[in-house]
């Protein structure tokens, strides 16, 4: 009989749905896959959230796992680059398999540690960091694989994609939104890493070494939160038929790997534009399936650990047959475009004074800049300042922003610091 | 050195796409996978499609292929349940590994077709018949296999979506997009297969096994294609906020599973209202996952052909190491909820004289069947017959069509056959 011995590291969120489910499905894990998941050992702090019928597992000494003979297979769900940095390594120093959904670290110490695995002939599974229930990481490593990808576009952080969804539905404003999602359990009491895109970064950067063969490190992206965004940002896109996203970015272009986490104006219509609340989303394009999109959980105790309960079950059979294809995950550095030679069409919203030669001095400086528009709008309004909506053409970003620099320095026409966003209409 | 020996049976749209991309891609998958990829014959009709250079390869013989000593894997890619079939069996017969994107015949003989490759300890990979691109059948199989499945909703046919987007974006009545889409080469000539929800249907049912466990043959779904929708229904759907799709259902009930192909409405903001044109769409909700969407093409050459080759290299590496985990695909009969006994929300539209009482009646043979009604407008109208939009409540489908039944038959004031449509709102 095939079998498994794993040893669960850290209890929290995900790790007690690891361990429900896994108690809860062993007959039906074993029926459909043949493998039998032996859980030999768990550790926490202390065993004070643990069912009392686990607690002759219990340990709070993680090296009781990671060096244990009896252990295959450890699952790492600390989270975090401290301890869980310890705990993976000596996991693979003693020649375990590793599960995890340990974003921030394996985007910062991923090489080292792919590196370590694969010395040791031992591999680390991955899928939960990225997308929660999306087996985003399994299709583009077998499902894609004679594919090139062009571009990947993703709703990776669920905080920040439910604080949109709630300003826009509920004419909330970034405060108001923030401090509900914080209620909700759907953002932490510090929010930083979630809503200024840094969560969003981690996980674009594991995508793209997956998907564009390359190593990408989060310094090598261009990161923009949603904490600037405002509700009267929110209802201009809906006018025009838009909605804002928080969006990770990676583009192949002549200049090389296009890389941004920031808000972006996208079409109503389009897919990802659908995406509410908590759900993230992958849309990519390659040179042969054409667009596709992989939608789900992004987070939560049962979405997450019904991926790492995935994780285990395809590396236990990868690993009574010990097979190494199609799991690389060590890429050399390539080409990075850098992020003003990036074109995109922009939205920029200005505050201006209403007098005549101010729509002049505008467009002046945009057309002198190379920066061409595609419509302007001004709403009559009795009160100065009277806000004015552009969207452009394609035009290279920092042909953009120093067009706006420039104006913004008139301060006897412009009223209040200028808007830009990014707008994506996919074409 | 890991390599595999395939033959190709079928140089149609999909087998012309799969050798293109082996040709073209042979090192990248080699570099990526560790397995190299060798076609050593080619089977079509004539060799008057083929570049001369695989004229070496060519036979019109498809035996051949299947009772080659040199070759592993067969990949059939002639479609439909005639030649394909005894393709199938004399490959799997020959323990031969069989790749293929034929719905209709897995469909019809899967379960004859999976015993035979089990008794010979071969795998069959069918991928690229479901859904096209989208790695749908290998995220079911390994990235949700703790889940269990409670319903599932797909835009499985990318003709029928590009008729219902059209009629919709142009303002198209049924015939014009139905021949629009037969010149763009989206339609067969006999489009009845595809308009009919029959192609719907045979994807259905290999999904259903997979997902539900459970087996499911055509004949046990409620079918109904779009050729019924009509431009009016198309502008009352828009109008309320809602948009036709053909759509795949299964879903777990107390009587069983509900199976059914038909045209649903469904709120504009839902995703799979997003999927256009010739799209295929899968969402379903999951006992631990929670709702998910995977999209991508569902038809054409190379996405097609990416599919197939995924699978080639997948069981390339599962027949080096020979495991069968994870790649059941024999079920046993279950239970089946009869279409009458399905609750659903339902649109109605009457088109009545314009006489008191004609409301009073019709809500009260609806009230007598227990179809309860959310909402019903009648819009102002000079000229009879006056149109009545009713939307119920979720009620037994039973109920709501034998109301109708008893409705139309007041000829004096039923002007037109009333028409119906299940609602869907994802509550």
């Amino acid at each position: 009989m095939n079998h498994i011995n794993i040893g669960i590291i850290g209890l929290g969120t995900v790790g007690s749905g690891v361990l429900e489910i896994i108690n809860k499905e062993k007959e039906k894990l074993f029926t459909e896959t043949g493998i039998q998941v032996n859980i030999v050992k768990i550790c926490d702090k202390d065993n004070s959230k643990l069912d009392s019928k686990f607690h002759s597992m219990f340990t709070s000494n993680w090296k009781e796992i990671t060096e244990s003979k009896e252990i295959d297979t450890v699952v790492e769900l600390i989270g975090g680059n401290t301890v869980a940095y310890e705990v993976q390594k000596s996991a693979l120093e003693n020649s375990k398999f590793l599960i995890t959904a340990n974003k921030a670290l394996l985007s910062e110490k991923g090489q080292e540690l792919f590196a370590l695995a694969k010395s040791k002939n031992v591999e680390i599974g991955f899928e939960a960091s990225v997308g929660g229930a999306i087996p985003v990481i399994r299709s583009i490593k077998t499902g894609l694989v004679s594919n090139e990808f062009l571009s990947l576009y993703g709703i990776l952080n669920g905080t920040t994609n439910f604080i949109l969804t709630k300003m826009e539905e509920e004419d909330m404003d970034y405060f108001e939104a923030l401090s509900l999602a914080q209620k909700l359990g759907f953002a932490e009491q510090d929010p930083t890493f979630d809503v200024e895109g840094i969560d969003a970064a981690h996980k674009l950067s594991l995508l793209c070494g997956l998907a564009f063969k390359q190593k990408v490190s989060i310094e090598d992206i261009s990161i923009e939160g949603i904490s600037k965004i405002s509700k009267s940002e929110i209802k201009q896109a809906k006018s025009l038929g838009l909605r804002i996203k928080l969006l990770g970015i990676a583009k192949k272009t002549e200049q090389g790997l296009e890389l941004r986490v920031s808000p972006i104006m996208i079409p109503l219509d389009h897919p990802l534009a659908s995406v509410k609340f908590e759900m993230n989303t992958i849309y990519f394009e390659t040179s042969y399936s054409g667009p596709s999109m992989l939608m789900g959980k992004g987070a939560g105790s049962l979405p997450t650990a019904s991926a790492v309960i995935a994780d285990i079950l395809y590396y236990a059979e990868r690993k009574i047959n010990k097979n190494s294809a199609l799991e690389n995950n060590l890429f050399e550095k390539g080409k990075i475009a850098s992020s003003k030679e990036t074109e995109a069409r922009f939205y920029i919203r200005l505050k201006t004074v209403d007098k005549p030669g101010v729509l002049g001095l505008i467009t002046n400086i945009l057309g002198k800049n190379y920066v061409s528009i595609s419509s302007i709008r001004q709403n009559e309004s009795l009160n100065e300042p009277v806000e004015l909506i552009i969207l452009t053409h394609k035009s290279k970003a920092g042909n953009v922003i120093s067009s706006i620099d420039e104006i913004d320095k008139h301060k006897d026409i412009i009223k209040e610091k200028s808007i830009y966003l990014r707008l994506e209409d996919f074409n």
